[in-house]
């Protein structure tokens, strides 16, 4: 039941040169399950990434970060679903090190040059024999179209693959940019149970693409929210191989400013192919908080409004119970709101000012907004100019239904 | 399908000498349901209150703050369901007022000695002349047993009535405690859409009744959370009435320890019945959070899981899918957690040490745990000294029928 989801046909999915992708059944939860993605990248190709802040970060996210942080090249990402390796203590990190190891060895690099991500049941142990019985069919399989089968073989209870991809002219250059994503539930990333790998053949800088990296994620995977679990695995990756000759080593390059448009734009789509394809999602909302005294604030009032469980349901019956998006805007945490400076659209109709309803409103009007598919909550503080924006769903029997029956 | 929730027989509550009760039909939202209460005071009874924190407070909870700080006697509560008067602007206020003026000038007193309570739909206009019609019928009903009808006056979705009805010896005196609460969904009571009135015959000095009832508030109303949505009409009224001849002017009063910890306990059980009575609750689940480096860390982590909405399924389904809580626990905020000195328990089950699951934990003990109607989580953060439990209930289609049906 994803919200407008659009899938592109396999022939409408440019391979990014540099990027080769191997996806096998490992079993590693259940069988005949494509659940191990391997992606080989070119020499020269520059990677960065963005990771959950959960305190329980999962082993294979703290394995990135130490790779990631020692500099070196990445050759290689290895990614299973069916086990989170998340609460595994020492022995999770230690089979964390030992899928690299194996991979390594399989494609004659350190260790250190591979990236590992795991997404699944959290608390488990590792099925590492398996894992790495798999790798070399993983290998067999490496092909530049394998991104639709990749974008298969992350999901967990995502009912449809994700994927971005495009190309786009710059500096009378073709630039590919191709990406997949997936997390359907424990998702408010920061980073969130999401993973999403984005590619493109522009060349970036490695100090650049670091600090691109977070600014992507903060306009993209850190502003949706599902059910406002972060979860312990969440991790973006961009990777940028250089090899369609344009190379970018500053911000102040000209063309810079036309990629990281189009990089922010699939990362973009990419994080709301989440929420569409949420667990249980009927309607995808759009929080947008305008007029806030600072960005902390803004965001603050839009989470309060996008982790109601009370407005989520309302949005799931479509019924206009707006009264719901003023508590929560009212528990958001901003002490000195002045209730009376606020207004409250929904879509284009005003549904409250001046502390109460908007005298002009009708409820055949919030009616009519409730019932899209696609709706837009805006809120203007009336305290700044600061605005935010954040992405979520409804909140829907589906939702409970899956989330009692995951691990069955 | 309330959990454990013990309803007292007509004939096991105590009347409080003092307190008089009146309920009625007024028709508020709908026809043939008791949705209007009346509590008349008798002369020399200390009146104070704990309100909702939430910046959209509704009308009559700025009514009850203005009239409690302006110092004079209270001598009538007027409670409506139905509708909360919240998101209501200036005439709602107004309407507020008139409620108050309209009994004050049935009982003989200024509209200040009467506090309005409303609970119900928000942003919807309050029907103040159903409402004031049926003053005089509710007063003609007054009577001291009438507290069970009260008990099913105040409720909405609520199931079950809630009352705490007790007598103590105090100081060589009967005391009695005798009180009631609702709220089943929008509780996180910060204060929560909870109402609660306790009503004792000792009589407590206005100041330290004052201090008495946020101190009594903080140990119940503000430790229990049903979705994290802190209502805009919460409110907890303690009336002493001193018609037993106990008089209390001073903590230091060798009396009044005994006092205080008879009405904790009745303003937990209060609170505790709100949970086990939630929207949708089949678990009753107690969140204590133990070695915390202070109160608000230990309330940080508690409520990170009693809010999370995937924990709150697990325990739905009765599935052991543990790993959700050290996740919830992960992104609670404590940033400088080291998850490898954190101990989780499931009742006596030690579920997980040293950053992982403990070896000797066994997905039986932990299933057997989860089968219960009433579950403790306990978590050790292995940081000082501080403890904090909160009280919440699981999440069922149940709540998402209820939400996405309540106003239809």
């Amino acid at each position: 039941m994803a919200v407008n989801l659009q899938i592109p046909s396999e022939s409408d999915i440019f391979p990014v040169a540099g990027v080769e992708i191997g996806v096998t059944e490992a079993g590693i939860r259940k069988a005949n399950r494509r659940d191990l993605t391997v992606f080989k990248l070119a020499e020269g190709t520059s990677v960065a990434g963005v990771f959950t802040r959960n305190r329980f970060r999962a082993a294979p996210v703290q394995v990135c970060e130490a790779h990631l942080a020692a500099g070196g090249p990445i050759r290689a990402l290895v990614v299973n679903t069916g086990n989170a390796n998340a609460g595994t203590g020492a022995e999770g990190l230690q089979k964390a090190q030992d899928t690299c190891a194996a991979l390594g060895k399989l494609l004659g690099v350190p260790a250190e040059q591979v990236l590992p991500f795991s997404t699944g049941v959290i608390l488990e142990p590792l099925p590492l024999d398996r894992l790495t019985a798999a790798l070399p069919d993983a290998l067999a399989r490496l092909g530049a179209n394998e991104w639709f089968n990749a974008a298969h073989g992350i999901m967990t209870t995502d009912t449809l693959p994700k994927i971005h991809s495009r190309q786009v002219q710059i500096g009378g250059r073709t630039i590919t940019i191709t990406g997949i994503s997936k997390g359907a539930g424990m998702i408010r990333p920061n980073m969130a149970t999401m993973l999403s790998f984005l590619a493109t053949d522009a060349g970036i800088a490695q100090p650049l693409l670091r600090t691109l990296a977070t600014d992507l994620a903060n306009r993209s995977f850190n502003r949706i929210t599902v059910d406002g679990d972060t979860s312990t695995n969440d991790s973006f990756i961009i990777a940028a191989t250089g090899q369609s000759g344009l190379n970018i080593t500053s911000p102040s390059d000209p063309h810079y400013a036309d990629l990281r448009d189009a990089l922010g734009a699939a990362a973009l789509d990419l994080a709301q192919k989440i929420v569409r394809d949420a667990e249980g999602a009927t309607k995808f909302i759009t929080v947008r908080v305008e007029q806030a005294h600072n960005a902390e604030e803004a965001l603050k009032v839009a989470y309060s409004v996008a982790h109601s469980p009370l407005v989520k349901t309302a949005f799931f019956a479509s019924d206009p119970n707006l009264g719901r998006i003023l508590c929560a805007i009212g528990y958001a945490g901003v002490d000195d709101l002045d209730v009376s400076r606020l207004r409250l659209w929904l879509d284009d109709v005003l549904v409250a000012r001046d502390g109460g309803r908007n005298p002009d409103y009708q409820e055949a009007d919030g009616q009519r907004v409730m019932k899209q598919a696609e709706i837009e909550v805006r809120v203007a503080l009336g305290r700044g100019q600061a605005a935010e924006t954040v992405y979520t769903c409804d909140f829907s029997h589906e939702y409970v239904s899956i989330n009692a029956d995951y691990r069955s």
